[in-house]
């Protein structure tokens, strides 16, 4: 299946043709309702596996569903949560964490998506001053919202420090299986055995068409998670077509395969475009994203023959985004093109 | 497929095969996120052309999720939604409909599931007294919790009641299918030309893995909602595959086919038990629902071969629910049992 | 001081002189903001020798603000609160619980204004079912808002059986001091040492201008409550002049003189009418307030010359209330009117 | 009366013996409650007066009170409010802004505690785009969080270009006396003519015990004012004791010689200590405050003897407050202090 031209996101992908097969599977007959059915029971099985015994699992809708139930669980309405300034949390999710959950999003700049020790202890203030909002939480992302991947000593160090400062750590994990791949560890090294507390799990960018769950590693945060994930209209009622399409990437580590892909594939265009002149990459390409700088009169004429987006209508910078369903063709089309447009041959 | 002994709820059933065929069909390459793909648009323009040019549909995961995103486009947190006791809104949504609202709802007790006039004004208090939350929504279930199917002469009349006291209507349609099954009458009839204001719109029961919209019949109060969805994290990113979901059954009427056959197996049910000793039938059976008394002693018995329900654990009070994959045997054994339970050949 | 024809409320009522003298005695010089002053000081080792020495005492401006603060120290927005019919928090707080909080508010008809264990016990429904908001609180007023008071008894069956169902419970004390010169109790006779876990303590009724505090019996509950005080905009910046209100009361128990008088007037009216044709006391007059039914053509007539409130527009119900500056003339005054009106002398 | 040594906070100031006046005045006998009463009818009419015919005046509790008030008015919670980064609503609320209205804060980061056209014009993003917060507020503080007040022109320009962009405008003035005094303008002259739409009049600070009110120059935002004053728990029941104080205040424009006061006592300290040797003022003392820097070994030892803040722990930066009753002997003893200890005579 070729998907020429498609870089705008990864939630323009199709599912992958395993998702469909696993959803025909589950389709057998009545089974009960609000995931107490045997595809949700093996779906939470093999988040145990992956993230050990302990760990609890909630299936919800979506990446924004995921992080505002996980970000309930964590907080009282009168504490804050540090984040990046780009989080997805703080600049995509129409106020939704604000809402739910009361509290006050801190959010703090950062040039490559990740947060750091220093600028924590800097967003933190206030401590038992009843006029200010009490930080509670560390959100992150893994990959981040600009193409980076924390090493696991990065995220070691935050959750150390977080935990430092009385704070728990959310990893938002939308493109979690995109991290692992291009981290080489295993899903729980770099979560739950680095100290993230609460991990919102993303498989629809990796190949579902929509599935995410909340990972909980501390029981005692879990046992108000049903109840925060219902009122937050999260609950699907044929959970089973939910649990279906994670057991289809889990299948043979299908997400592992469709991560590396991706990752592949967006190293392919930055290694095919990186030098060009005129064109600059602003972040290390550690996962499924570019972030780059092109002339300003480039950008409309590649976006003739490619869907991208400009992330900063200020800066003009550009973002190419793979996924699993990129093909070596597509990402030799976009290099060829932009050559092109730069005038190398 | 035969699915003998699901009884328990319209969630049990699996989802209709034309919804997969839809589904792997929508699932060509990329399309655009959150929307903007042709499916969503084909999946608009077919509730615009059922229900008029000028209504406005967003389509969201689940039933919960219809039900805030439409009551928060009706209220200010200061207002009150009247809805009757059992409502789904009221007892099965843990608190949602308060939580992102801010709104009190006002519970009225009801025999049948219905709402009346009489009873909207007696809920109706303190208007304009600044200590009373201000009435602002009647919100009723079409088929409701109880089984029943409002007329539309009263749907008609308590749209009417409720806009004489200024007060907007929403419909919670999560069995609308059923309803217009059981009316004989297109959707618009009882919904929007009879004064219904908003509507959340049901698929998921109806043979939907999950698929559900708001639909928005006064465009004054549609300016807000895309916002509201989002907000309310009922955003899908890969929103084709719920639009294809609802494309499954508009195509060739199989909404209408579907809630045929769960209705005209309830009524076989109902036909086929109504009148053994010791079996009172204690609602209208006008759609999907069979609401009864049984020997306290019939019900664990009953159990072991059917899955269904004790509504009411103070009274002992059974429901058994039929869907579109219920089968004539299926029917027939389960009145089979029922005859033989209570000794009747 | 003459106050004749008052009988409105207890809001009605002026000021006590000896808050004013406190006030101006507090206003010396400069004094630390929000709390961190000697009164406060003072008017919270008060709190702490009538209810106990580890209780917990934060003042606030208004009746409202103590019941929302209590009860978000004792909820997550997924519980939900048990409360009367005619509660405060139900009918007279705009919604402020349920949008402060997030719960649902379970309200329970109730013939004199009391909740039971009974009436509790059914309330409670749906445990550990994450489609149903999950009771947490009890919340009763004392006196009521139908002019009755617990008894010692009442109050600890209740808190007993409120516990033994997980329940924490919350008195509304708007009418503390009432209750006390009614039980003839010592204050934590009937509140902490019966079981109560937080009390909304009120003074603005019995004499003050504005001041009312939140006592928390359980240090464990205590923690959150700065924050939750300052964030629901209950904290003031010159705080000592709330202290000095309080302080002015607590002065040789003239809180329970205040108390005494109103319910002895409450006592002597209900004695000058009680039995005259046409006339019907509906409630146990316990403390400072009268509810009686009279010919509806009386009504008005009286209306010119005393103020009181039609308090159910349906039944024609009325309430007369006295307060601490009602005399045994403004009481004789009524009694003569009334008598006069239903033609007895 | 001597205050020596209060230079923390204008809220550790004494209310003026005006406000006692006018509180006893105002105790005569039964009024009606909740704001039905003649004083408060004055305090109105007084505000009109001052701000047009028009405007429509609801008293509330405190400062951070009216703010929620106001800003509430004026949102849904799918937007934003713009506002400076060192903004009251921002840190010093603990959050309740974003609890009660459930929106963003977006805070600007600004030199001297205003924000300019451009600052709104950059934090106004993804206009009409629903994963993106809506930007509908800009709250400006007058005089600011840094001693600084906005001149006509920049109030006028400010309000245009957010006008331009759909913004409303709101103003927290807690501190509105000592802007108008330091501008010599009429209050309604930098407020509503000007273009603010809604605006948090502070009294407190200036010589109240606990007195500010929200007031509203639009009439269509009026509309839901008393359920969102009610709602937010800031009705008072006794307000003609609110009333009373404002109205002390107006009587002989107290209000404005209060103000002066403390005006001019800051700059009788600024004056006294400019150009010290190892003192600088880091703003503008166009209000009541003074913002320094110090060596850091002197700030301990002038605070054995002086009350007041260092108000940023990680720059040391100090800030002297002054207040109606702040007297030239005060001011005097203060520079003197700080000469001696930076070793001038």
């Amino acid at each position: 299946m070729s998907l020429p031209r498609a870089f705008a996101s990864d939630n323009t992908a199709p599912a992958h043709p395993a998702v469909f097969a696993a959803l025909q599977a589950a389709n057998e007959g009545a089974a009960p309702a609000y995931g107490n059915d045997p595809w949700t029971a093996r779906a939470i099985a093999w988040f145990k596996q992956q993230f050990g015994e302990s760990t609890e699992a909630f299936l919800v809708w979506n990446g924004t569903g995921a992080n505002v139930v996980a970000l309930r669980a964590l907080t009282r309405p009168f504490n804050a949560i540090i984040c990046t300034e780009p989080a997805h949390i703080n600049i995509d999710e129409c106020g939704a964490p604000e809402l739910l959950t009361g509290c006050k999003l801190i959010d703090v700049p950062t040039p490559d998506g990740k947060l750091t020790p220093a600028m924590i202890e800097r967003a933190v203030r206030g401590v038992d001053d009843e006029h200010s909002v009490q930080a509670r939480v560390v959100s992150i992302a893994q990959s981040t919202e600009r193409g980076t991947v924390y090493t696991l000593d990065e995220v070691t160090a935050l959750c150390r420090a977080a935990h430092g400062m009385h704070l728990l750590v959310h990893m938002d994990g939308s493109r979690i299986a995109n991290a692992a791949a291009s981290l080489n560890l295993p899903l729980r090294a770099f979560t739950r055995d680095a100290g993230v507390d609460i991990l919102s799990f993303g498989a629809t960018k990796n190949g579902c068409m929509g599935a995410e769950a909340v990972l909980v590693f501390d029981p005692a945060l879990a046992a108000e998670m049903k109840f925060l994930r219902k009122q937050s209209m999260q609950l699907s009622s044929k959970m089973r077509f939910v649990a279906a399409q994670i057991l289809a990437l889990a299948e043979g580590d299908l997400w592992l395969a469709n991560a590396r892909n991706a990752n592949a594939m967006a190293k392919r265009i930055a290694d095919g475009v990186r030098g060009l002149p005129g064109l600059d990459i602003l972040q290390s390409v550690d996962a499924n994203a570019i972030f780059a700088m092109l002339p300003a009169e480039s950008v409309p004429r590649l976006q003739r023959d490619f869907k991208f987006f400009v992330w900063n209508e200020k800066t003009g910078e550009i973002r190419w985004m793979c996924n699993w369903a990129t093909s070596a063709e597509d990402a030799d089309e976009l290099v060829g093109a932009v050559r092109k447009e730069l005038g190398v041959r």
